[in-house]
Order: C-alpha cells, then sequence, then structure tokens
C-alpha cells in the first residue's frame, strides 16, 4: 500500500477526535493502515502544538500550518480550525497537491465552498468532509436496506439535531455565534450534519423553507468554547449573529418530503441528533444517543406483530462488523466513526477512488445553508439548481 | 344542577367512543353528572340506530338527525357524523337552541367553520370541539407546567401524527380520502389534532409554510372505512384528491416556531401522536403511545443529574387524579380523554362557561388548514390575521 | 341470557374500580351484559355506602354485607375488602348458592383459602379472582403466542411489581402492613400478581426459594389507606410485621425456571408490574406502564434485522380488539382490565364454565405465599404438593 | 513515570480488545502513558502470534507464552486465555515477578482461584482482573452517587446478563460449554458480571441460592468460538456440561437482598447486561445496551415530577470526562471501558497502588460461582465466610 502520512491542523477538540479516530483506525483496520502515520500537527499556540505533539506521539508539530501544508513528509491534511480558517487552508493544501480532508461545514458560504470544491476537483487530489455521523455502522446498515429496497419508495424524511449549551446566557460569544467566523449558527453546525444524512438516504433536496431565530442577542466577550463561561466581573456584551434554532422544510428531487430541526436551545439534549426515513414499505429511526440500535418496521409484517423492530448494531452481519466489534452489543461511541471515517479516507487515496462524502457534498451542503438562511430573510421557498 | 340530555348523531366509531366516554364520566364525575343523561342516538342506517340504542341501552333512536337536534328531550347535540355533514346539522343545532358539541375538524374549510362558529356565537349556546387529546391529563399536566413558567419563554414546538394504514393500497377510497366531504387528508384529519395542541400549549400560529403529498393516487371505490378492504374481484378505481402527509413550519405570535408532520404512510406507526415543547428553562415531550408519561427537563438542575425525568401521571399529584385513578401508573387508556372531555361541556353548560376548546378554535384549526393547503399550493409562507 | 345481578361488598378504592369496569363493561360488551346489572353495593360506614350508591345510582346499598350476601336481588357477590374478612364473607356467599369473585389474594394463608375453595368448589357456584393483569389484551395476546408455540418451549420467567409508597416512613400503619389482616406485605400484595402470571404463561410452580425483608420496622398508628400520612402531632408507634421487599426463586414444573421481585421500597416505580418470557424459539416482555405495548423477538429472524419488536395491541387483529378498541394504539387503561374480567366473569355465569382464574387459582398463590414465607424463615428450598 | 512494557498472552478476541484498549489509552490517557508500550504478544499459534505483532505493529510475538512471562522486556502480562490455563501462566508469571491483569473469571475453581490469589499477594505484584464494565463512566458515576449518600442505603439489587447465542443448537461445543475448561457456563462467563457489580455497588455478598439448568444437553463437537457452527456433513456430538441458565438470590452482609439471572438463552438479547439498585432514598438502573444513560430516582422529588431521569454521562461533571470526550453525548463504546481498565492497572503499577478490582475480587467471586453450583445441586441456600 502506498504512503500515506497525516498532518492535522487545528490542536483543539475536533483535532484532538481525530487523533484518537487514528489510533482506533490503527488497529482496527490495521493490516490496511500499516503504512499510514500521523506525522505532523500545526496549532497555532506553539506551547499547545509541541505539548500536543509530545502527549500523542506526534513526531513533528508546527505553530504555522503552512508548513505542515507543504511538508514533503505530509500527504493528507485535515484541517480541523474554525470555518473562516479554511478557505485558505484548503486552497494552499490543494495547491501543495496534498489530499485534504475538511470538517464540516466546508465553508462560510456556498461562494467559498464552491471555490474550495472547485480546486480540489481541478487538482486531482483526493477531498474528503467530516460528516462522521454517515459512519456509524447503524447508518450503513439503514443505507443498505434503503438500497435493497427494503423500505420502498421512500416518501419522508424528519431529522433533528439539538443541544442545550446554549441556554447558558452567560456562555461566551464564541466562534460559534459569530457569522463572520461561522457562517451560520445552528444550522451550519448541526443542521449541516442532518442535510448530509437526508441527501446520503433519500436523495438530492431541491427546494428549502426555512425559519431561523435567534433568542439569546448578545453574549459575554472573552475566550472559552463551547458553553464556557467569561470569567471575572464586569462582562462586555456582544452581538450575537447567527442563530440559535433552524426549522426547514425539505423537498427532495425524487419527490419525497421532509423536515430538519437543529437547535442550541433544546434543554435536557446534549448530542441528539436523531432522524427517520419513511418508505412505502417499512420504515427506520436512528437516535446517535443510542448509536447501536436501529428501528426497523416493515408494512409486510401481519398486524399482529407489526411494529419497530429495535436492532442491535454489531457483529458480522452488519457494517464494519468484522473490523470492529465482532459481538452484537458490544457497542461503539464517538471515535469509531473517526476511525471509519478516516480509513475510508486512507483508502480512497490508496485506491484512488473518491471519498464519501467529499467536497461536492460539502459544497451542496454550504449551497442548502445559503438557500435556507435566504427563505428565512425573504419567507420565500427557495430553489437549488 | 340543571339537567343535560345529550343526543349522539352518527353511531361509527366515534358515536360510539362517546357512548364509552359518557359511561366513564358517569362513574369518574358521578356526583356531578347526576342529572346528565344519554337520551337519544340518530343514525341515518335504522337498523343499526336501533340496534345502537338497544344495545346501549339509550332510550330512544332516530334515523333522522332533525328529530334529535329539535327534540325536546335534548339539550346537547354530539355531532359524530363525516365532516361534510357539520355545517348543516351544526347550523340547525343551534338554531334550534341546543348546546353542540362537535368533532374536528369543525368544517371541510374556513368559510364552513365561520358561518357554523358564528352562529353559534350570536346564538349563546355552548359549543365545544372534539380535540380529546388536550384532556389527558398528561398534557393538562405540560400546560399547568408552562402556565407556571417551568420551562420558560417558550420558543420551539415540533409535534406529529402519523398512522401507517394508508400504504395499504388495496384500502378502499373511504371518504376520508375525498376533498368534497373531508376537505383534505392527514392535514385535517391528524394534523390538526397536532395545530391544536400547539395553540393549546404554545399560542396563536400567525405564519404557516405547508408541504402536502399524495402517493396512492387512486383507490378502490366501495364500502369501507378507515383502509377497509374493498370486496369482489374486479375493482373500479377512484382518485384521491386529499394528502397522504403534510409538513408544515409554524410561526408562533410569540417569537416561537416550530413544525409538524401529519402522514398517513409511516410505516409502523399506528395512531402516534407525540409532540415537544422546549422553553428557556426546561422542556417537555408527550407521545400518546404512552399516554401516562411526560418527559420534563429543566435547565437548572446540575449537569451531573440532569436530562429528562420520565414522570408517571396520575393520583392526587396530577391534573384529574382524584376523579379518574388515583395512583400514579394505573393508566388512562383512550375512553378517559373522552370522558373528560364530556364531563368540562357539561359543566360549562351547567357553570355557563365556556367550553375550551371551542368553536372558535375550531374555526382557527381551519383557517390554519386552508393557509397550509394554499401555502403548499402556491409554495408561498401564508399569514393569519 | 340469564338475568345477572351484582352486589359489591366494600366501598373503597378497590369496589370503586369494580364499578368503572362494569360501566365499562356495559359499553364495550354491552350486547352481551345487558341483562347484567349492578343492584347492590354494601359498605360497613353507612354514610360512604348511602353516598356511593346515590353517586354511582346503584339502586340499593346496605351496611351489613349480610344482607347483600343473602338478597334474592343478588346473583354474583365481588368481595372487595381487606384480606382477614374474605373467609367470612366468601363461605356465607356460597353458603347462600351465589356467585362469587373475590379480591387477590383469596386469604391471609393457604389453610384458609382452602376452606374457601373448597366450598366454592363443593358448592357449584362460580367463582373468580382479580387477577386483572392477566386480561390485558397485550397478555392474552402474549398468551396465545405461548399456546401457539411461537416462543418454543419455555425456559425462562422473570418478574417484578414494585412500588414506591413503603419508603414514606411517615405513612401510617395500614392495614396493608399487619401480618394479622393482610396475611403477608408485598408479597401478597404485588408478588402475588407476578406468580399469577408465571403460572398463566409458564406453568405450575413446585418448588420456591424466598427472601424477605422488612426495612421501616414500625410506622404511625393511625387512620389512612396507601402511604396515607397519620395526621396530627405526637405519633404512637406500631410494629410493622410483613414483608417490605420480597426475592423469589421458581422452579417450574416443566423444566423452566425464573425469579420475581415485589417490593414497596422501590424509588421511582408507582405500580410497576413487568415480565419477561424466554422460550428457546422466542421471548416476550411486558410493562404495565406501558399497557398497549408487547417486545416480541424471534430466533429464527435473520440476525441482520432481529431484536425485539415493539407491538402495540389495539384492533381487530389483537384479544379483545373488536370490543375494546378498534385502533391499534388508541389504548387500554386499568379500567379496560376490570371491565374484560367482570365481563368473562358473568359469561362463566351464563355458559355455564369456569372462570378462569378461580378459586382454585388463588388457593395455589396462598400455597405459593406460604411457601415462600416459610422459605425465608427456615432458608430453605419448599416444595408444592 | 515509571516504565510499564505490557506482554498479551492470547491472540484471540479478548486479546485484540486490549489492544484497541491500549491504543485508546494511548490517545486518551496520554501524558500519564507516554512510558507505557506494548512489547510483546504471545499467541500459541505461531503465524496467527506474527500475524498479529505485524498488523498492529507490536515489536515482538512469540508462540510460548513462557518466553512471554519471563522476557526482561516485559513488565505486565495481560492473561487472555480460556479459563483452564490461567493458574498455570498466572502462577508463573507472578514466580517470574511481573505484573499481572487476568481476565475474568480468575479460575475454574475457588481453589484455583485462591492458589493465584495467594501467590500474586504474596508476591507484591499489582494484579487486576477484567470486570471492565465497572469502568464505564456510568457506572462510576453510579458508584459515586451510592459513595454520597444519594440512594441512602441500599437495599435492594437485581441484575441480568443475558445472550442469546446459545439457542442456536448447531453451534458447536466451543471451551464455554465444557466444565473441564470454563469451569462453569452462564454463570461464570456473564453472571461473574453481575456478582462483581453487586459487590463494586452494594457489598459483600454473604448467602446464595442459585437455580442452574442446561437445555442444550448436547453440541457439535469442532473448531469454532462463541455460535460458530461446525462445518461439514455428519457432526459428532459432544456432551455439555455447563449451565445455560442461573438464576440465584443474593443476601448481602449489609441487609440488602437481590437476585441475578445470567443465560445464554435469551432470544433476542445480544450482550445484554443492566442491574438496578435500590435505595431509601432513591435508585438506578444502568443498561450496558445504553453505556451512555443512567436512570437516577431521588424519593425526596415532589410526587409532582418524581420519576426516572435519563442522565446522559459524558463531559466535565461525569467520571473520565475530561479525558474521554468532554462532551455529554458524544458516547464511548466497547473499547473506552478497556482503555480505562488498563490505565487504572498501569496507575496502580506507577503509584503503588492496588488495582481495584484485584485478584481478591476474582477469588470472591469463584467462591460465589461455587456456592451457586453447589447450591444449585444440593438446593440448600450456602454461605460464604
Amino acid at each position: 500500500m502506498a504512503r500515506v502520512n497525516i498532518g492535522i491542523v487545528g490542536g483543539g477538540l475536533i483535532g484532538r477526535t481525530h487523533t484518537v479516530g487514528y489510533h482506533m483506525m490503527k488497529t482496527f483496520f490495521a493490516a490496511e493502515t500499516k503504512d499510514v502515520h500521523l506525522r505532523m500537527i500545526a496549532e497555532r499556540d506553539a506551547s499547545l502544538a509541541r505539548e500536543t505533539a509530545e502527549r500523542l506521539a506526534i513526531p513533528e508539530w508546527t505553530d504555522d500550518w503552512r508548513k505542515l501544508v507543504s511538508s514533503d513528509q505530509i500527504d493528507l491534511v485535515f484541517v480541523c480550525v474554525p470555518n473562516d480558517m479554511h478557505r485558505e487552508i484548503a486552497l494552499e493544501t490543494i495547491a501543495n497537491g496534498k489530499h485534504i480532508f475538511c470538517e464540516k461545514p466546508l465553508a462560510r458560504t456556498a461562494a467559498e465552498a464552491k471555490e474550495i470544491a472547485d480546486a480540489a476537483e481541478r487538482s486531482g487530489v483526493k477531498h474528503g468532509i467530516g460528516f462522521n455521523y454517515r459512519k456509524a455502522p447503524a447508518v450503513q446498515l439503514i443505507k443498505r436496506w434503503i438500497d435493497e429496497g427494503r423500505l420502498g419508495k421512500i416518501v419522508g424524511f424528519r431529522g433533528s439535531f439539538v443541544q442545550d449549551w446554549g441556554l447558558d446566557a452567560t456562555g461566551a460569544l464564541s466562534w460559534r455565534f459569530r457569522k463572520e467566523i461561522a457562517g451560520s449558527g445552528s444550522l451550519g453546525d448541526l443542521g449541516s450534519h442532518v442535510l448530509d444524512m437526508s441527501r446520503f438516504l433519500v436523495g438530492e433536496i431541491s427546494q428549502v423553507a426555512g425559519l431561523l431565530s435567534t433568542h439569546i442577542t448578545e453574549r459575554p466577550i472573552g475566550a472559552g468554547g463551547l458553553g464556557h463561561k467569561a470569567e471575572g466581573g464586569a462582562v462586555k456584551m456582544g452581538k450575537v449573529d447567527v442563530d440559535d434554532i433552524c426549522d426547514v422544510l425539505l423537498q427532495f428531487e425524487n419527490g419525497a418530503q421532509g423536515s430538519l430541526v437543529a437547535s442550541r436551545l433544546a434543554s435536557g439534549k446534549k448530542n441528539h441528533f436523531d432522524f427517520e426515513v419513511y418508505g412505502m414499505k417499512g420504515a427506520v429511526f436512528f437516535d446517535w444517543e443510542r448509536p447501536n440500535e436501529v428501528l426497523l418496521s416493515t408494512f409486510d409484517t401481519p398486524n399482529e406483530r407489526s411494529g419497530f423492530t429495535r436492532v442491535l448494531t454489531g457483529g458480522f452481519d452488519h457494517p464494519y462488523g468484522e473490523a470492529l466489534w465482532p459481538i452484537q452489543g458490544m457497542g461503539i461511541g464517538f471515535g469509531e466513526t473517526f476511525a471509519v471515517q478516516m480509513y475510508e479516507m486512507v483508502k480512497a487515496i490508496q485506491n484512488d477512488g473518491s471519498a464519501n462524502p467529499n467536497f461536492r457534498d460539502g459544497l451542496r451542503i454550504n449551497m442548502l445553508c445559503d438557500a435556507i438562511q435566504k427563505s428565512a430573510e425573504t419567507r420565500e421557498w427557495v430553489s437549488l439548481g
């Protein structure tokens, strides 16, 4: 197999998650990833960069991402920084002929995303994007069933990705609340996962109507990430200019319809991503809070015994069963989705295939996010070409 | 207490359900309903009328509803027939000065509903409408919590009422599939309950965007109700001109937002009505499939122990606990909602109060249904005055 | 049909529940119960007796149960009083040639129960006992599946009936805490339901080992029923001489094995009765908190799609579907089990059949309770003949 | 930190799981495990040994476990082979002064286990045992709550660990069905986890009564592990001499009581380990199928809002939250329990502390298993000193 040396740009939560995914990949898919190595990490904060590299036994570190994306040592770059930096880093990575994996959303706007996706496609590098939930075995199982026709023609989809940390009005005005950096709020951060899932399972979306609202309109300026509180006494406040809640109607090209909700104001919900898909012959339900379960209904079951069957995933009869955990009910966690995601990115490189999802998908999600924002502003339906 | 003699127009499923509700009311609210009596039933099919009356020990029957709504023996009329007959029966009932309770939706269109509601209000009779799910103790408990401010300002609502019997393409073209009789499909039949619930718990809806679709466009002509199959060999087919599936975005006057879905094509769902309400301090979830449970989250619970608490209703600390079942977890079923509903209608008469919900609510639901249909046709948002 | 005039002895919670069941029976099974009438109520407290009769439109009342059980007006007597009075009332009822339905447990001890059961069987009257949970449609559906062999040979059973009201140490020393009146504590009150269910679904129990414990050993003396608190200041305490918690191992005659737990000290559990039955081909789970659901697993389902299917009961394909609610998911509550129970008792009289369960079953449960208490005292297994 | 070089004896499923745990440990607890290295693997089958070592980048391999446990390169040995080999390998490992971690159960019998535990304690090496479920964050959270007194005095415990693969009568007579190798069946394999959990959370068990049964009494002789089928045509059958199902009553020293069930014949259950703990002030429920959830009830919550709260684990407020996944609801899987387990074993070595659980715990579990088997044979309660 070809050598694939990996560099990660960004030492925060999501960068760290990719290192966990890397190590899990190396054990779960050991034979096929022997020649894959995590070689370098770039992080603006030099001491964090060094400390991370030492801690995780990553051979090299830098506080200048340009060094990483131009290094001869690196074949594949993971971009794990806030959304406003995606474009610059991605374009330079691609210009250097490196394969690239970018965290979602691909960019702040469809225009930015198009620039990135076009560059990647022109250059011929492999490009992937971090819609990791697709890689849960349960989701792959659902995809298998849909492709086999087990649910019949799909007619309905509903999804939600909701969290509650935004309810803390003392939480700092982190980058996730600033349009200039994030592009949008709950829509791009959470709704993008639901949009990706709906395209993956149902098909292309042709028209959207969206409702966005912001209920906590200013927050304390200061350091702090996901819900971290500003420290100290008197607090200077800054304006929140992205959405807290986002509801969307979805019209699919194939005639199916549906809706999604994304929210940071959903009391009691932590990292709650669920969806249901309804077809003319059956239906499925999935909830990431119970990542090793799929609920399946098939309409031709005799009424006396029909209903949703709770299928526990894992084991040889389910996707990735042989590689991950060979017994149903042992159970994957968050890390396994990153392990599979990285493995499939590497495979795309080694086999000269396409990553799935890739920047073309990422662009579509950004187009949808733009359309939803436009719809919410104009109170009109917005069609996509 | 004043005498309240009841007549029921319609001997089908829903008329029968009201007789169950009547008998349960007479035991659960015995002291207060001693002077309430079910006196007469009207049903077009004379033999069914007689048989029903005999079976249920209803003293009188008729095959002519006009006799019932004009009888001196009758103070309160329950209208339990298909939607296209509501207007005529209601107007004559009101003209006769009888109190009236009408099954939902109030009419096929807002125009019809306005005629009915205006007549009722002008006449001074008491008028109620059959959104029975409001009367579940769990729903009343949620309403109490919202009114107490336990959830804070409400910002989000999502609801669904979905069934699967429509998936059977051999099911007859019953009146529920014909716009001329029903007014709409899943929207008016199921979605109306969700709309009512959202107004009850969140507030008035000011704007809607809707998506409707019909996936089984013709069905066998013939007798048969809810999913009954046409009998015999060669089958003549008729056109379905109402919606199978309905997705709606909801903008509330108070700034909250949400969505609903109604469907007859939801494999595995039987009579599935669920909803969630999100506020700035807490959230609730309810599902009629588990009618004695409410899930409650309060955001100020320390994170270590926060989450949704599954509260079993029943007993003295919950609505109707003393009247219905005095121990948590004994559990109500469908009938109890009809018992409470009839009891509150009777109380409105005896205390010269207002029934809740009433025809004004019913009209609003019909206006919303019309607006949603218009929105789906025009692909525009529709505002309500 | 033969006239069946009913008298109820006891005006407390359980007597009242039978009146609800009566009225529901009269609507759900109207045609077959036209000649069944609730005629009289007996309650020691004369004013409660009169008030109850008036409230529920029961034609006659008495404060002397002997008058009821000897009245020419009465064909069938429901015994709804504390356990220590069952024997005397039952024997006199039977001596008067009346059919009899007794609340569970049949008596305080197997010796008492034997006297009652023998008298009933000798006399030829019909006799039934109030293990009402057997009558839930979901339980009857499970029984059907087991009888059809759908689960294969049964090998395992586990059941629990647990509540939490006993945790309130200020709750009064009601009769349920006194061996002299109740016979036992959680065992006879709650465990008896689990024992009955296990015999109904699995078969006869041949050997038991039990563990009983009492953790709140004295309680305030005073009036008050299920968890009611003693009022007033200084409180006189009395000894609790029955079990709070009861765990039992069960050896069935057919080789199956299992366990049960009954408890009044189960925080968070209100009226929680659940059980699971495991066979060589499948398994089921039921929980009264969700009375319209059965979970069913069949081992021959391909592994990829296997798991527990949540079947919602109701509708024509399920037991009592035609009589009760004709659509899956409308849902029964506690009252329906009493309606069916009374209906089946009446049918046994009208058709000269056997009630099921009857006093022979009640005796067996008392024998098991005695054996479990003996086992707990001696720390030995106890066999039943 | 002191160097800790690890060797694993056994290249099967459980050995492989420890390598996953190792790599996850190295990322989750990176700073503290920089000097911990997986150096060698021993596996009887030389080609499997070499292939495993190459695949997982383990520097050395051997087909002779004696070389591993005597190597200067190795400080800590993981014993991951069938139960009949534990004694010999453990004793030699200890004799060589190596720290040791042994898979559960510690041995086939208490006598064997005592020999091992005594040797370990005499030698002064650190010793741990693989009851990995203790290490789930949710379980540690429960332990914290119990230690804080949040549940009050514990009075009840019920646990189950049940699977269904044994229902396949064509499954080969693997070592898990042979007493000579495994010691017992469902009892030692699954029940041992429940026993360990009950001791961890409730306290020491003083007396047991057990029921064991075997329903598939012979199976095809042949290769194959967990439920693998024998290949080929005519099949030679061998006797199963261990239990398929095991029910046990538990008397704890502190007055609590409870029960457990272990089974390989539980249709629909895959790797189902659940338990509940009841105290005088509250209760908890946990189910490994939903490893990131704890249900918590506290009795002093006002009745109107009481019930079980579903707490999602993860994040800074929960055990290991900082090291594992910092956001509630991201979610751990099976591997994380092995990562934590190995980390804590390493910490015990580095800090000269005790592993928890250790061989003393393992011995106690073997004593309990022996007592349960004796009780089942004699149908008597068996006390433990």
